[in-house]
């Protein structure tokens, strides 16, 4: 969508001073304005940046009194916080498809198609899947067969999702993320070659869970893969075959968990941090950026640290000795040196 | 497919209790049953859960009695684990592409195509591409100029491959992995600019190789990016250019192989190591997750750990004492106190 | 572009001895030369290979005498390494696509094109975008609207760029980067469930950067995510909302840089790196592969290295004696001893 400042005005019950055919798609800060967009002013410290952002029209209070000239457009309201609030939900759709299946887009008969939905251009919904109604899909996306998307869904362009995955009501899936491909399951045999494991397991993700770019969710080997609800993934996350995530857990980009483990509810990992296969992570658990936790036998709410992780303060504990280390073993080599002396003394 | 449940007990030759009609589209576990999926019970002890299970039909032994009513269909059989891997490997056919090539699918006459191929609808293969028989090409694929790919193929959705890269016999390359793109090379000028080094060589694949979902392999400088025979490489895996990686040789999620390393053969590699540039890894060595090796040292089978990945067992001995550290610095106090005391008495 | 061995002799204005129909379609080393190439042979002490490559043709100096039979052509030149040059650069155009717009793609009346562009079949451009002249966009990408694109860009195959972005001229985007996404943002509520930020800000992306193979740029909350001109960002890497990055910086393959932080000029960062968020990294500063860098605090041109990172040298310093604890405290334990013993003795 885009706006010029007197039809933002008008939506604002606002006052207009200057140019009202200066046209807005969005909004930005102040001291990082940008032409085509609507900034504002609600703390009068930030003044100065009023005469100087490229920003195209500024929002400001009713007795804001200018003290040099503007360049930008200005519309003064009431209540300037509440004023850019709307501004940012009115432009967020911005981009969004509107409802309708392309003409460019393949779907099979045997789909059932809820109302409202949007398939964007050169998408390909296998057969047999079911998409909830309002549901977004854009383009470019995979819909492998028998798989099943709840309502109010969002499917970025490029996501690939692999046969019978189940994707709950209001999930968001970013681009190129890929859910429901083969674990890493093989057998060697007697030469050491590897066999694979046949995946017949599928994905199933919970309402309210959001998935980032990149990122990548094993289906089950013969069970499942399971995404509690209100769980958030970041991009280029790799979660295993057979893995369990709990409720409201986070998870921080490049983080990786490997096959069989389990997460608890509300738990935190951070970025780049490992979870070993086979391991239960309990409740509200935070895992510092980077860790590598192999063990589960940590009590709900540890915080935890390292490689392998231990609890935090005592990692950091530990830590600040290594960087001393190098003092450390002057004091022993001291020490080593004054005993040789005392007990030639005491001898 | 999809069979109801007269059909799969025909097939297997058992005797059909209950609905005839229940449609069965995968297998599942019985604590895990989803309806729809046909599950099965060897084994005794797990009997309650087939009374709860969610699984649409169940299969079990000729002499099976249910002591509750059944409210799925049951399917006896005379060897319930014979008939649970059948009933596996029917499904697991699931979602797979027919032979054919679509017709919104672009491929230029110049491609030698082999017999039985099916090329997906949105996928683009570029001039003087081989094809191998019976290889499938899914929906959104990017097959680069004369880019070569053998028989049995199965390259997933929205996979995309540079030009002149050579694909063997059995290979997978799951969704959306990267192939033959231009290593990370510049050479930086007197003002610390970087000027890109042009990357002419190529990526060669050799048979029976698996490759994870978003996984990226840099085509070669001027020579080759190689992955030797049977290796398996998991998601989200970074291989940069000029490596070569053995034979048989698995590399976990997340792993990071630097510019022109060699990777011998049967070589495990665990999530989210990282491999430095220009070193050799011996045969069959055994590299823990998030391992950094800087050095290719290490004979044939040693185990590494650490960061720098140093013997395992060694870096467990010191990160014990790293953890006692706390400990060890009020030892030397210690000692330190006890020694002036000494030295003053000896005094 | 393919060439047969008279037509490639001519352009190097070189004498031809042997096969001329013989096809190539580019250069490779002489000790790993396949079929369909041209390698060459400046160093004599490489002549061994001359007769067993398997390239299809040979550059030599006009001096050269083959001392046994070539199985390939021969093609002598005054100055073997400008002639190999001249054949890089020949061939670093195959599989380039030509001007054009592909029937098959889809874009809005609404872009604004330059002249000489390229849009890959597949392809999905957005409403008010604007592509800059000689720019290529190849198959499957997708731009999101409003974005603009500079001149003489390149998209790789299955970009997936969301609204609003701003891509700088000669920038090249590997497959399947994903840039603008939604950042990983949200506010806990009284129950510990995550509620989503918007993210209506932008990803500005400066001329002359390349940017790897399934990288992802998070966009800004309210702002911008920047990468200033002329940092390359290699595969895999995890760029977050509001970060900024300076000039001519290097950012190697799956290295991750938490929110808001800013880094640099001239800074190289290793592979599987993390940077925290919220904090400021000077210019030309290193970082090691696998380091966790958790302060701002280390001075322009410091090498960096460990998890939390500190200044390289003093990492190896105390990381040697990491290695050493197990002697180290047998030397605290024989200290323990004889001072036991000396004080018996001195008492």
């Amino acid at each position: 969508m885009i706006l010029n400042a007197a039809q933002l005005c008008k939506l604002l019950d606002g006052e207009l001073v200057g140019d009202g055919e200066k046209k807005i798609h969005g909004p930005s800060q102040i001291d990082k304005g940008r032409p085509g967009t609507v900034t504002f002013l609600a703390n009068p410290k930030y003044e100065d940046h009023a005469y100087t952002t490229k920003a195209s029209v500024l929002l400001a209070g009713r007795s804001f009194v200018p003290r040099e000239p503007l360049s930008l457009t200005l519309i003064k309201v009431d209540d300037v916080y509440a004023a850019m609030m709307f501004v940012v939900e009115k432009f967020s759709k911005n981009g969004i498809p509107e409802a309708g299946i392309s003409d460019l887009a393949v779907t099979d008969p045997s789909c059932q198609l809820g109302t409202d939905i949007s398939i964007g251009a050169f998408s390909f919904i296998e057969n047999e899947c079911s998409i909830g109604s309002r549901s977004i899909i854009y383009p470019q996306a995979y819909i492998g067969h028998g798989t099943s998307i709840g309502e109010d869904v969002i499917i970025y362009p490029g996501v690939k999702i692999y046969p019978n995955s189940q994707i709950g009501d209001r999930c968001i899936i970013h681009a190129n993320a890929v859910i429901g491909c083969d674990g890493f399951g093989y057998r060697p045999n007697e030469e050491g070659h590897y066999v694979k494991i046949n995946h017949v397991g599928i994905v199933i993700i919970e309402e309210d869970v959001e998935i980032g770019a990149n990122t990548v969710i094993d289906r089950g080997t013969l069970a499942v893969t399971r995404i509690g609800k209100g769980s958030k993934i970041d991009n280029l996350v790799q979660i295993a075959h057979n893995v369990a995530i709990g409720d409201h857990t986070a998870i921080a980009a490049q983080a990786g968990i490997a096959g069989s483990s389990e997460i608890g509810d509300h738990v935190r990992i951070g970025g780049q941090a490992g979870i070993a296969g086979h391991i239960k992570i309990a409740d509200r658990i935070e895992i510092q950026a980077q860790s590598g936790v192999h063990t589960g036998k940590f009590p709900e709410g540890t915080r935890l640290f390292g490689y392998p992780a231990i609890n935090y303060l005592d990692y950091l504990k530990s830590y600040a000795l290594f960087k001393q280390l190098p003092e450390l073993i002057k004091r022993i080599e001291d020490l080593e040196r004054q005993l040789a002396t005392t007990k030639k003394l005491s001898e």
